[in-house]
């Protein structure tokens, strides 16, 4: 192709400019079509007698400018200016839109931070999960864990959690077992399954936040339960059940988040009687359960439930490693046919190489070493809570007591608010997640969650302490502002 | 607890059955409550005089009918029998069903499939992800590795692919990148930010299978772009989009699956400018396009969109190993955001040991070489596929002619039907997928699918001569059945 362009060597206007501004006005007419391909850079420099850098230099700008793509080895060509039309995001996201509370920001580094229910860091064994990982990599079969793997999971897994399942009796001979992404994915897959928008589900009130962002994403109608020291209110579960006909209802047995409360055997056995008379299928969200420090172990809902109506989610994320993204749902098997469809269409399969690992974490029996640490440390951080608790809080706050888990759920005195709170404990160093993350429909504006797990008992001691001198502080000064004033006679 | 049963010692009954069922009439009867404990089997046995193993048999059979239900360590207690009510799982998950076609089972272990896309097993460098998962495991970050981390992915790997992309003008400064479960999961979040029930999206026809199920779980109206030897049809596009107004299209660039198809410089620019007027924003899947074997690359829609209305996804799944489960999206922020809450809500974030692996693998410059590796196999792969199509395909056949990927598409001559021969290959020795996995509105029951990239060149060979085989063999038997009936005059 042959360029015509009208150089003027002597202007103001720089040759790369003038070069780019009749390349682009040819585009714009049309004179150079779209898809027509430039000369290359030196071909064009030849013809016009310039240097190679200054048609470059045009050409940057045209590519900056839309007009032109580049593509490596084969030189640039038009891609024209688009006459109409862009794609306005906000109005095709706006109706979708679920105001979600984000866990995220707004938490320095310096806090001593009760904000994520998470394990601690310190306590990984890194060296045995290098030597676990190393056995696994060692392994024939590393091949198939790279290649395209099951919906349902990486076998070897499943076949170890389902026959743990069936030898603790969590598992009747009519379920099945499929590997998820965490405890969060089993929640999601179900709702994909059971969910139409504006169906009611039954949740506790307060509740995970990632449940209630979830099924509030589904635009789900969330009917809260109240939760108190002994768990799930079950006269009160009963009344909604029969009323609300829910399309399932999920529950916390064992250290709820965020209140930490366990349900009493008399409480599951009452839930499955309400939830089997209304039909109401049970999801039971066990992921703690494994990390009770004191007391006696209670029966799994799940594992009372001779009708098939429950179906039990568990994961390695918090008595292990939750980077590694590996939980499951065992179940009736019709139910689990189609939460195996729905993760086919979610995301094909769980990573099959933190399977393999995890698999061989707790078959080589370091898993159970390592749940021992955990379940030593976590004692210790929650007697620490709990201790600092009785020390540092002024009278009048009241905060949950539990046996295991993460979490320990404050309530300070009226009126004060922990979410009007939070700032300023940020600036003094202590953050925590304001009832406001968890509650569904009882606003609770003085409670608070307190993770402990993630931190040294010192730590938490002092994060506690700071806690305590800002709302002894607070009520002090509520309680001068709210100084009776004389009656007027 | 003084335990009284009337049991006959000479009774044809034996004394464990006897156990079994006083007790169970007791609790039956509401004589045992719900939730009190039994005595332990020695100590029952004590009292009535019995063998210990006589009481656990009992125990057993209580068990058994969900009865009792007995806890390591703290003895059996009455679980009762409900009283009413069990979970319609059929019912429940009727309302929700959609017909899925499932890839899984059906074809045995000798056949030479050409079933999955996916990539060949015998080419994964073993020892170099031995070396690259060492290394990662070696690193003082593995703590970080191991714990919670971002719904937007591992900020190394993303940083990594960011910053690749804004050098491949991939990505603009207002887009931003999120790490997926592969490509899969990036479809899934895009469906669930922007689709309602009832939504209309347009897609190619034929389809990738597993955009198809998708698409229908969600309840969406899947309208079917053609696609033929350059693509999907562009003009067409245009009438749909301006018809139906679609929620977004989604288009696969390069070597699309199932027909190996690949859009031109003229039909890219094309679909954005219909996208663009219409105001449709643009998803480009584009698992296959690293996997070009032969001819000049093609820039990706994405870089020749300046209007921030397409959002392109990748994958390591393709040209690497899709057993660890790591993709990403790049696009326009608002859009991002939604998904990194989408994610966030669907399995809080992408596993993280695979997604260092993977980035270690990158810039250690061993998927590099990989790459080179499956380039050189799938040219060949590629050319063995279409050398025998020419062979043994019997005249009238037609195959897509792909320059990369992992798929070629076959159109048998009328009348057959791929999807009716399929049993007999499968007996004969080779499976394929047959059109019906594929198609959206426009039905082509003599077209399959015949992924090659997992077979041997000499494998692909007897597998395309097998159906050859059974192809001009029933193309005679239908010309035959065929034969004109004399005119009746």
């Amino acid at each position: 192709m042959e360029f015509k362009l009208a150089l003027t060597h002597d202007s103001e206007i720089p040759l790369y400019r003038q070069v780019f501004a009749q390349i682009a006005s040819k585009i714009r007419s049309g004179e150079l079509a779209r898809g027509e391909r430039l000369p290359a850079t030196r071909e064009l420099a030849g013809q016009l007698g310039l240097n190679r850098t200054t048609i470059s230099a045009a050409y940057e700008m045209l590519e900056a400018e839309g007009l032109i793509a580049g593509q490596v080895g084969r030189g640039s060509f038009v891609t024209g200016e688009r006459t109409s039309g862009v794609v306005d995001w906000g109005a095709l996201l706006e109706r979708t839109e679920t105001p979600l509370a984000s866990l995220s920001g707004g938490f320095g580094k310096d806090v001593i931070s009760f904000v994520m229910s998470r394990p601690s860091r310190a306590l990984f064994p890194l060296d045995e999960v290098r030597a676990t990982c190393a056995t696994v990599l060692a392994r024939a079969d590393l091949a198939d864990i790279l290649q395209l793997g099951s919906p349902s999971g990486y076998e070897p897994l499943r076949r170890h959690l389902l026959e743990e399942a069936r030898r603790q009796d969590l598992a009747s001979p009519g379920d099945d077992l499929i590997i998820t992404n965490g405890c969060q994915q089993a929640l999601d897959l179900i709702g994909r399954v059971l969910l139409r928008p504006g169906d009611t589900v039954a949740v506790e009130d307060p509740v995970y936040t990632g449940l209630k962002n979830l099924l509030g994403g589904m635009d789900a109608r969330l009917v809260g339960i109240p939760v108190g020291a002994e768990g799930l209110d079950v006269a009160h579960l009963e009344r909604v059940l029969e009323r609300e006909r829910p399309r399932f209802l999920v529950v916390t047995s064992n250290f709820q988040n965020p209140t930490g409360a366990t349900m009493p055997l008399a409480a599951r056995l009452g839930l499955l009687e309400a939830a089997g008379a209304a039909g109401v299928p049970v999801v039971e969200n066990d992921a703690y359960g494994e990390l009770r420090y004191s007391g006696a172990p209670l029966p799994a809902i799940k594992q009372l439930d001779h009708h098939g109506g429950t179906v039990l989610l568990r994961s390695f994320s918090k008595v292990s490693f939750p980077g590694l993204r590996v939980g499951w749902a065992v179940g009736p098997k019709p139910l689990m046919d189609r939460l195996r469809q729905a993760k086919e269409a979610a995301d094909l399969h769980t990573d099959q190489l933190s399977q393999a690992v995890l698999l061989e974490f707790a078959e080589s029996g370091r898993l159970e070493a390592h749940r021992a640490r955990v379940l030593a440390a976590g004692a210790e951080r929650l007697a620490a809570t709990l201790d600092a608790c009785r020390q540092y809080l002024p009278p009048g706050t009241r905060w949950t007591r539990p046996e295991g888990g993460m979490n320990v759920w404050v309530r300070l005195p009226e009126p004060l608010d922990a979410g009007e709170l939070l700032s300023r404990a940020q600036k003094e160093g202590v953050a925590y997640l304001p009832s406001r993350y968890f509650t569904v429909s009882r606003l609770e504006p003085g409670a608070l969650r307190l993770s402990f797990a993630g931190l040294p008992p010192d730590q938490i001691r002092a994060g506690i302490a700071i806690l305590g001198r800002i709302v002894s502080g607070e009520i002090e000064a509520t309680s001068r502002s709210f100084e009776p004033v004389p009656a007027m006679v």
